[in-house]
């Protein structure tokens, strides 16, 4: 049981969605985000760094999106759809930019395909806690 | 001129708006991602903390939203609608409730003040770029 | 497996230490980093909160640095031991101070005992990992 | 005046440094960090890109440590050696590196001239800190 469940059943939560729902978006955007700062590195190690780039700069934005959200969704301030939609949307976007350009490199890179899994998982729960919170 | 501006003046952008607009936008998110952390001390040190509490979470996820955005900003990586839109509309609504609530408590305590006040520049400078970049 | 692991797996690295290990450590950061968020969350949730105000600062300071400690190793650039070990020696530091302090309300609250056991564990991954480089 | 330096005068400190000092430091870590965040999308704009990879590296780490260490400092917890000195002396030792390695092409990026300034002002300003709080 990971971190984010244990915690999600110490106390009382303001977020009105399933634990198990909530749980699995906070370990999938963590996952991400580390995921996106480790294929940061590796695509700057590849030899064939100039086809890299778009991919780290989507990498780079994915990481410090994730992060952000992952930390305001660990704390569930008092939920403000005005704020939590709108950076779960981002979120949402940047991991289908992000996993649709490590596809495109996964054969060559197997760093990629490991990486657009962690997009693809992060963008999916993000828009199943969307719709949750509709 | 902040580094912001500075650095802009130094390459060629792909987002396709005014220097000035953008560096002003970098400086006041990295403002009010400093004024939120730095109010978050201020508001656990003072007696009435029970009070403070909707402050301080509301501080910590402004500071958490505007510095992703920040860095998101300053990367100025090919601007995405799906990405930037809803990332720099979750920052304008943060500083919105967060500039709210600190100045409910400007005229007790004027680190609030300071900090009601940095959070409606940070506002009102996401919502000139969103209209800015339609 | 961690995503942390798989991708250690996909790319020679620079840090000359044993894939397990890294592993290890990059996800007792992102764990302690995001049992902290959600500590401090619940702190602020509780009637006592002037009695969690030391333990909400050193939350907010364990997760900030257990963060960058966990992006940092990461990308495992080049290993330049005036940069790697003092960062984890300041975050060994905070999570032994952060932890001693969850630990003193682990029997009131269960969100801090959970907290104290992340920061012991990343505590002792990130002794190990210097243990490891020196 | 910053905001750093007007939050400052706003509560009393628990950091037992001058006021100035604290500000110039937490101003420089935020520089630092934009200017690093910015350096690194202009990097990898540039046509030599493989040449700037070291570059990108390096800015990435000073980016992070320089982001925690601003959040760290602008909240000035009751001050602990332990953590924040080897805190500040990672930071000002990627400083130094990033520092270097930007310096390296000052004289045909125009951007990496300025961050290396950034970078520079940056070291200085943590070393005065570790200075003024033996």
């Amino acid at each position: 049981m990971s971190y984010a469940r244990q915690m999600l059943d110490t106390y009382s939560r303001t977020f009105n969605v399933d634990a198990d729902l909530l749980a699995a978006v906070i370990d999938a955007l963590s996952d991400c985000a580390q995921a996106c700062d480790a294929d940061t590195a590796a695509d700057l190690g590849e030899q064939n760094v100039t086809e890299m780039v778009t991919c780290i700069r989507l990498c780079l934005d994915c990481a410090d999106i994730c992060t952000a959200t992952a930390r305001v969704t660990s704390r569930q301030t008092d939920y403000d759809a005005n704020v939590n939609r709108p950076l779960l949307e981002a979120c949402a976007a940047i991991c289908r930019s992000c996993g649709d350009e490590c596809e495109r490199h996964a054969r060559m890179h197997e760093h990629c395909r490991v990486c657009a899994e962690a997009c693809r998982r992060c963008e999916r729960a993000c828009r199943e806690l969307l719709g949750a919170t509709q």
